[in-house]
């Protein structure tokens, strides 16, 4: 941690902001320069991290100099992690290709659209059985019985199943059916379903806030991280911008970005970041350019009569044509696409 | 609800997108320009809000011409609402002056600082006994402790008290302290947390998200609303932007903007808009005169050693400076600040 | 200066890094922390800001200690501004108060607007001639005969005149008529421009580009001041962001948080910064109570004639009312709106 | 064109809004709903798009039909343009590969950057001659010199060259010199500029403003192909956002968003987007499989003493690295790396 003084920090402040290091336990290395004095803080900077230290008179700016982030940091963790989801590899050259249609609907829907997916190459089923909306009025899941569906499906085709939570009151239901709990980006801070997740034993797919850094993210997943659980996939899925061309902002680079900071994998959600099917292949294919982990896409076979993000939704057959450029694209890259597990018994 | 369809969208297009609006019992009105075909439709646009009307083959583009949210609009109540909490009114030309740490810290802090903001002219007590911290390593609340002093403390000045809550399951224990309940901008897109809140019989304080357009605010609180609690506050804290020189962009025109579609009060709030003290003030000032109907300021009598937000936190001796301009100015634009309620025997 | 070296810099990179500092004549300062070394440079900052040394092998971070702008800068000027626009004062308690069409269309209407707002209270009278439009078919404006008009005006009702200019060619030009220059948001950064007012003797108006941080603008009037012109006078008119409630977001924090840093006067133009004549007067208000040195409004006596942004002006009658209200705030708040000059004989 | 009015507009103010429509030359059709009364405006959207329509009293909203752009749509061209800059093509399947430093500096760094990029598969040399620098203090460019430098590389390694030009009055001298001029994203919007590149007879790479949406860059387009210059080139560079932790955001799905209504090449930079070399060859691979029309790099072989922009560069040896991937990517894709024209006699 450095602290950088005022112009005009008087000496009695500055024996004030050293006396208040030493008190922590800490060591300080002072360096007066032709404008500026500062402060260097030797030691354990998890120990500052949360004190107010620019509330210290004569204090201008505080400058940490590491990560905010322990767990989720590549510093304790060099190696990329590999999260198995139900026998699904993601992370470490192996790609998790989640389909399947925002909300669960009826159950010969979900078959047709599983059965599609899972022939096209995705290795996770998703569905949602619990749906934040942003309207009361709206349709908001069929709860329990879409839990049990998505389930059913799941073991017919063989394809773990990923669905979100939203409510901590929740999350021992949805681990009942799920292989995989997704916390969504409207969630993304809710700190005591975090805490939930992190208490279960199922991998979570934690995706970013609208609005979140990259930083916050992975502060986020901390969160997970910090309770035990150590299976953690990351969803860019885009944030809040200023163009309306589409619905968020894709952003790719924060793909090699945390690859670069973080040992955790990281898919891209070309479906919710863009909001519009024509632009959905471009972008699944540049996430993979980028490096991610794996790729989420939304399919539904009557999008105009889907009950949650039909506009946004693939068609099974234009899925499969995308998959086939993923699978080639995969190839060259050197990465390996999950195979489904073996059906059980 | 209007359809704007593609310059090539064919005729048995248009035919297929008629039937749809007559499945639904609704009216259509067919306009065909020189270069597009444009589908009015007429009724009761609820019917149409969920429907995936921009994934029908030969649609462009879905506009629609009524706000998504009835309970918190102007059109359904219009004049505006004044909300009462334990005594003191906000809205309605009435002013909501919130006051106090971020964090309930100890007793004799509690005291000294309550004693001092009420005596400024502060009408409601703030301070957070559940605090959501983007570290999970970081002071996380005094939890019921702290519920417990800081009603202690109202209950001794004569203030009602606000403080957040942060999980559905907690709403029921801090209703039994609490005289407003605060939603923070990381939970205002928590369904599950909205729902339970709007169950309850304690106003709301709703904080606005940090990624949050006007109308997401509108229907978090239209979520409210529509549960039965129709007493909920607005509160402009601040938006993600691309400077960094103040902590969060302050939105000073959503005052306005909101007043002009919602009869709902909103109030500012400068210490999480700017997270800088030294512009708390201005911007405490800028809120009144756009016409904001409360200003929320966090105030600490020792910064440095606060266990939360001690960077952004006003000095007892600043707020009362501060609070001296803000009655100055309230007189000025024809408004009241209400009063403390009557002392309990 | 500061060096946040990588975690794993090795000793030959720090010796590196050291001898790049002597080679520049500047002394330096290393700290081995626990985690990381950081090595302090002390001496001219100004010497560094233009070395690449984030290049250099080894370094994670720069972190400058000072602002990169001089001229503008508090420090060099610890007193506010006063910029004197032929006999109307702006800054240092001195109010501007800029009204008047977006651009100069016929004489009739010129003279009809200008007489109005005098009368309420405008000491400076706008009015563009060279239009920097978004479309190439759009009003371009009236070139010279707008600059003619204009002077026309102003002569007769004895107001200084402000018009933009958009090419580095047409400085000269548009000197010999107007009393104060325009940079608009889209030329802040065309720097062939900012050197050309520079040179002139003219004051200039420099609008905050859309997506220019804080810092941007300064270096902006930097480039001005550099050439020998210090009549500088900033203008907030609202910034990119995702919520298209307004046109732009309305930074009112701007005001406050550069006069914290800045001497030079900054006035608010809520007209262009919301796009909607409805918010105009709250905001305004607001820009004021913050601790603007002026107000920017568009002003149109038939909106829906008008040959550009129309849709934002207020009517005279409204400019009238909101100017009473800025008077009233004005007194309040101890500044002075700066009469017009006596006309000439 | 569409209207929407206000819930409370008068018959009156309905008559007039028709009379206005009519006094246009053009048809309306009325449409009264349930809660809101729409006006379809039937004729040449042109006619109507500079229009104050907004601004007329009981005007609620106006919805355009039509882009704002003629020119540069794929309405007008459905083929996608091929941009040919002295014998390298861009576009329709043909990949622009730029490289180069930043700023031209010395001679035999020029030649010995031209000598590797152009080995590695480049195709067009770029280095900045006059350089928009944020700062007034900070090199500028070596300006006419840097010209004839950058000419006399690209003569001896046949590669055509590009180079920033930043004010009108310098059009005609920098293209005496360039095979292609770019506009900058500081200038994007500095029209004066725009209108002087339309009239010379050099392709156009126009760099995205880092506040322009989509929209807004193709107007810019529109002033250059109006003028007469069919021959733009298009380049996404980032735009700004929240997160620091890359210099700009890069926004990759503009790339698909552009090819979809327009007919104009695009290319993407990340060196500027990213501002990180560590980032920029998985963003050069997103930008490819994404569909965009080429690359641009900065490449640099000694970034710690480059005059500009050295921390964001590619070393020789890394450029030669991510042209063999992105050969691989671009065969993948059935997309042609243009061949460096014949060497002059």
């Amino acid at each position: 941690m450095i602290l950088i003084l005022k112009s005009n920090a008087t000496d009695d402040q500055i024996d004030h902001v050293l006396e208040r290091v030493e008190a922590l336990g800490l060591q300080h290395h002072l360096s007066r320069g032709t404008y500026r004095t500062i402060v260097g803080i030797i030691g354990d900077e998890e120990k500052l991290r949360e004190e107010p230290l620019r509330a210290i008179p004569g204090v201008a700016k505080v400058v940490p100099v590491l990560p905010p982030f322990k767990l989720a940091s590549r510093d304790a963790h060099p190696e990329p992690s590999v999260v198995d989801v139900s026998g699904v590899k993601i992370g470490g050259g192996n790609l998790g290709m989640i389909a399947g249609p925002c909300s669960v609907e009826d159950r010969d829907r979900m078959f047709r659209i599983a059965e599609s997916v899972s022939k096209s190459g995705a290795n996770l089923m998703r569905g949602g059985a619990f749906k934040p909306r942003t309207s009361p009025y709206a349709f908001q899941g069929l709860g329990e019985a879409g839990l049990q569906l998505l389930r059913e499906v799941g073991d017919e085709f063989s394809m773990p199943v990923v669905t979100e939570v939203t409510d901590p009151r929740l999350v021992e239901l949805v681990s009942q059916y799920a292989d995989m709990l997704q916390v969504g980006a409207r969630n993304m801070q809710n700190f005591a379903l975090l805490t939930e997740v992190g208490k279960s034993n199922r991998p979570v797919l934690l995706k970013r806030g609208m609005s979140a850094t990259i930083n916050d993210l992975l502060m986020c997943a901390e969160y997970i991280l910090s309770q035990g659980n150590a299976n953690v996939v990351l969803c860019e899925r885009g944030i809040k911008s200023f163009d309306s061309a589409t619905r968020n902002l894709f952003d790719v680079a924060a793909v090699p970005a945390i690859h670069a900071i973080s040992h955790l994998p990281i898919i891209v959600d070309p479906s919710h970041a863009t909001g519009r099917p024509d632009l959905i292949p471009s972008c699944a294919l540049a996430g993979l350019a980028a490096g991610a982990d794996g790729v989420h896409v939304e399919v539904h076979d009557c999008p105009e009569v889907a009950k949650s993000d039909g506009p946004q939704a693939l068609l099974p057959d234009q899925y499969d044509e995308l998959a086939r450029q993923m699978k080639s694209l995969a190839k060259l890259l050197g990465k390996t696409i999950s195979p489904l597990p073996e059906r059980k018994a």
